[in-house]
């Protein structure tokens, strides 16, 4: 009932929102004296939703986004050197020491012993992949798909070009609305792993979820009893 | 001895390098008024090759570059609806229409009904998969590869992950740098077909070229003849 066990990486293996937040704040302080205090994350996130269909997801994406956000909220006062520190966050973002969660190792290290496993990431690919490098857990993955959404669309597409069966294939992550719903809505099966923040992007409606059938663990360390009592019954 | 021909896809199938040269003109002239002529082609090179470990290929690493530039020149006085100039610039790209180069249509075409063809090519992840979908190519191809960059150890993973022997791999592309040297390194074949412009980045000096052997085309109309060439005698 376990063909292959694919996780997300971001907030799944390692530690990512906490960075994000982090620039958040700092960016705050960067307005602060241009009059600029509340709104900033709403109007940001406004900009961010707008700006997704040109940049996708990412940290470059992040970072024009919170360039246009200062010109809009200071009426283009924000100077140079300014607009600067915002690219200096991003380098900052994309050069952060990779900081693995609780269990992340010992769980994947013991799963890749039975399973074949895979990580399905979105973001920057130059990021990502030198995330998975720099994690030290890259050589326990089969393969390593990063794409640029994570809807039905593109899991459906994912598992026929690995010829998966949706019924064997089980997605791990930390997203209801990347992880969960939509491989649920292909005949997968899927665990949460909630992470103590989540980006509003990636929060879903409890009408969203209703009759959603999915795991839901505390964290990694308890996936491999979890997925030894999935090979035996499917998970339901 | 001709297994797979695999494309590279900005300025091979498409046109894009206008796309940059044109954004290069506007910039100039958006920062003309802060009293910046000169150089400003070697600085913003200079500016996009400090930035490729952090941010990689692509328009949204130009258009972050591009201010960074900007901000560097005018010594942090650029204001910020100019950097939104910058912004929107970046999103013009992002959507511009897809402009066939000629015979990519014809060619890929007829030697889809023949081959397995695959496309090679770096940059942002969304923008590559939207400009795949809306030239109408797409479908012809079995396998889309979009990678951070293309060297010697990236195609030798990319055949590995494929199962493809590098002698009946045939890589297609505009640049020397990026898709003829580093597949020959792995004793692939390789045809180049230039384009009128080429991005300092992608330059190879003669000394670089020197000893390597690959196939020249002036335009992709004569890739299907040479494709048949190379069925029967390994181009060499």
């Amino acid at each position: 009932m376990v063909d292959l066990i694919a996780f997300d990486a971001d907030d799944t293996l390692w530690h990512t929102e906490h960075l994000y937040s982090d620039a958040e704040a700092r960016f705050g302080q960067l307005l602060a004296p241009y009059g600029i205090t509340g709104q900033i994350e709403d109007q940001l996130f406004g900009v961010e939703s707008a700006n997704l269909r040109f940049f996708g997801f990412g940290i470059k994406s992040f970072a024009l986004s919170m360039i246009e956000t200062a010109i809009k909220l200071t009426d283009g006062r924000i100077n140079g050197q300014d607009v600067q520190h915002v690219i200096d966050l991003a380098k900052g973002m994309l050069s952060a020491e990779v900081d693995l969660l609780d269990h992340a190792e010992q769980t994947i290290t013991e799963l890749a012993r039975e399973f074949p496993l895979m990580i399905i990431t979105k973001g920057d690919l130059l990021d990502q992949e030198s995330k998975i490098e720099r994690s030290g857990l890259g050589q326990h993955f089969k393969q390593i798909e990063i794409v640029s959404d994570k809807n039905s669309a593109s899991y459906a597409a994912l598992l026929a070009r690995h010829n998966l069966r949706p019924e064997g294939f089980v997605m791990v992550g930390n997203s209801l609305r990347s992880d969960v719903l939509p491989v649920l809505a292909i005949g997968g099966q899927a665990v949460h792993v909630p992470y103590r923040l989540t980006w509003a992007h990636e929060r879903v409606s409890p009408e969203e979820l209703a009759g959603a059938r999915y795991a839901e663990i505390e964290n990694l360390g308890a996936l491999p009893e979890l997925i030894r009592k999935m090979t035996k019954d499917r998970f339901t």
